[in-house]
């Protein structure tokens, strides 16, 4: 069964490539939101014109993609099943809780996902490691010309698409980079650094997080403007951006290097220590210390683990995986005892394949 | 040179031994003080006299003794050599302060320790691991036999021995035995019976810490009274009032695994997993982290670890050891960062051992 494939990896197979400028940007992502005209908008369509928007791009799919689509029917999975693909960033939220003829097409690599009946009929979303923003763009427009071949899509000529909600309206992209930024967090300088991000058009959130909190200092920042500029230019302004928090990152982390390297190798190792050896953690410790062993691996002054294991280790410890792992609901409690147990497990397994790949560790 | 065995090694060779419950009771001890007739006590000594005291003994000891005893001068030691000697309790911390004519004579498993122009002429000190008082006075008292032969001890036949201190006029002796506690801290128990122990007549101090502060749930439970009691009746008070401190100190510990198993087994291993990766630790931290590590050994949750790790440890990581192993003298941040070294390479040396002896790691 394919879905079992989506499901039970915690990191998808993109994700393990690498990409520019790794060490901080995880990875680059675009979404383009797309209408079929002929149908009403999704948050106004009866339930017979979602099962015509299914079933017409269905056999579009089945006839003629070249690239290997699994097709993926909410409605066939289970509860659990659809969170777990939540927690991968492969369908939304929105997606799982409320479609009856919600789906999802999935290529093999997890790098696109195309969600049916969503917000929109159609949302394409494309995804690399590392800060490779353009190459995702182009990847994301074959698949959206491909669509267009075969859909009539909603379109004015003066506005662009047109989207259920009007914040998507224009080009109808999302573009957005996940970035990992402990040092920024860490020497405070990020704080005064949002309010300009924003002032650019530009927003930055917390993945995982409740509200502005970011778990693992990992941010997503992404345009906010989607009317009245390319998405050439788009991509290219949140690049320069994206560019220059690399830049700040870098510098705030050779500081606390030069300033106080054995406080901060006393903090990473720590955190190291409590993910290796903890009982009951609850989901924004796990993340807070993940980051600072992600931080120690990149700074080198962590040996012996995986650079993934921040990405994979944040999805496993999530309520979904931890329950589709545990092949049963958990209550919080229960949860972070498993939490604690696959966090172990997964530093002792990836520290058993370091050693006989001739790894040391320091 | 023989200085070096004694400061070289964190534990005395009798530590190593295993005593009756010494899970709980890491060492009995017991002190008789007694001064020579013909000399002025050592409060009021002048220097010629202290050196007669001490050549006398010296003499004496050098022709007769059975057991090989090996004599150290204090004016022949550096501050730090010294130092090391208090933190072993081979010494007292006044012997090692002010004393031109203060001598120790040890035996060679330290097990005895006899201090010459302390606050008395004489302090016989003699120490065994476990619950032993009765056997650990026996012992001495054969060196209290052996001196008194050769020298007339200040006794007055109401008063018993006569010292320096009223406080131990009589029997001139101390009884302790060195208690490790951790759950009847932790279920805040220990508040409440210690007032009750006072009023028996006995004095439960913290070891190591700072006024009543006991670092590493270690506490010292002696007697108050010497006058008017006979030294087995004072041993055998203490040892009753011990008997029933281990029987709480062991309800305790099988609440705490039978109501918060999991939460204590949390606990321990975080505390095991500070140990193992903190770049810098104060001797409180150390001193909590120790402790719950010896009370998880004890409980068999954590394996692979030797149970004598809390004493070394707690030695180990003091001020002049930490000093004398790093060949100068350091800051206190400086010895922060030598401290979580010190622990750091002792934990992994042990578990190498443990490793090559075939013992496993939970």
């Amino acid at each position: 069964m394919s879905l079992q494939r989506f499901i039970s990896e915690a990191i998808s197979p993109w994700m393990k490539q690498s990409g520019p400028d790794d060490d901080i940007v995880l990875s680059s992502r675009i979404r383009l939101a797309r209408n079929i005209e002929k149908y009403t908008f999704p948050i106004l369509t009866y339930q017979n014109e979602g099962e015509e928007v299914l079933n017409q791009i269905r056999q579009q799919v089945d006839n003629s993609h070249p690239n290997k689509l699994e097709l993926l029917l909410m409605k066939d999975l289970e509860q659990i099943e659809k969170q777990v693909l939540v927690e991968k960033h492969l369908i939304s939220p929105h997606l799982a809780s409320d479609s009856s003829f919600g789906a999802v097409l999935l290529s093999e690599d997890e790098s696109v996902s195309i969600m049916i009946n969503e917000e929109d009929h159609i949302r394409i979303q494309c995804l690399s490691s590392g800060l490779r923003l353009q190459e995702v763009l182009e990847n994301a427009n074959r698949f959206d010309d491909w669509l267009e071949e075969k859909n009539d899509f909603a379109f004015d000529e003066k506005r662009g698409y047109l989207t259920s909600c009007p914040t998507n309206v224009g080009t109808g992209m999302r573009a957005s980079v996940m970035m990992h930024l402990p040092a920024l967090v860490l020497t405070q300088q990020l704080n005064h650094i949002i309010p300009a991000i924003n002032q650019l058009g530009l927003v930055v959130r917390g993945i995982y997080g409740e509200g502005s909190e970011a778990l693992g200092n990992l941010f997503q920042i992404s345009n906010q403007i989607t009317l009245g500029k390319s998405e050439t230019d788009i991509v290219e302004d949140l690049k320069s951006v994206v560019l220059q928090l690399i830049e700040r990152e870098r510098l705030a982390r050779q500081m606390l290097l030069q300033n106080s390297k054995i406080q901060l190798e006393d903090r990473l190792y720590r955190s190291y220590g409590v993910l290796k050896n903890c009982r009951i953690i609850d989901s924004k410790e796990a993340a807070k210390c993940l980051s600072d062993v992600r931080l120690g691996i990149d700074l080198s002054l962590i040996g012996g683990v995986s650079r993934t294991i921040l990405n994979e280790l944040m999805i496993l410890t999530q309520p979904g995986f931890l329950q589709q792992y545990a092949g049963e609901l958990l209550g919080p409690d229960q949860r972070d005892i498993r939490r604690a147990a696959i966090i172990r497990e997964t530093l002792k397994l990836k520290e058993i394949s370091d050693e006989e790949r001739g790894g040391s560790q320091k």
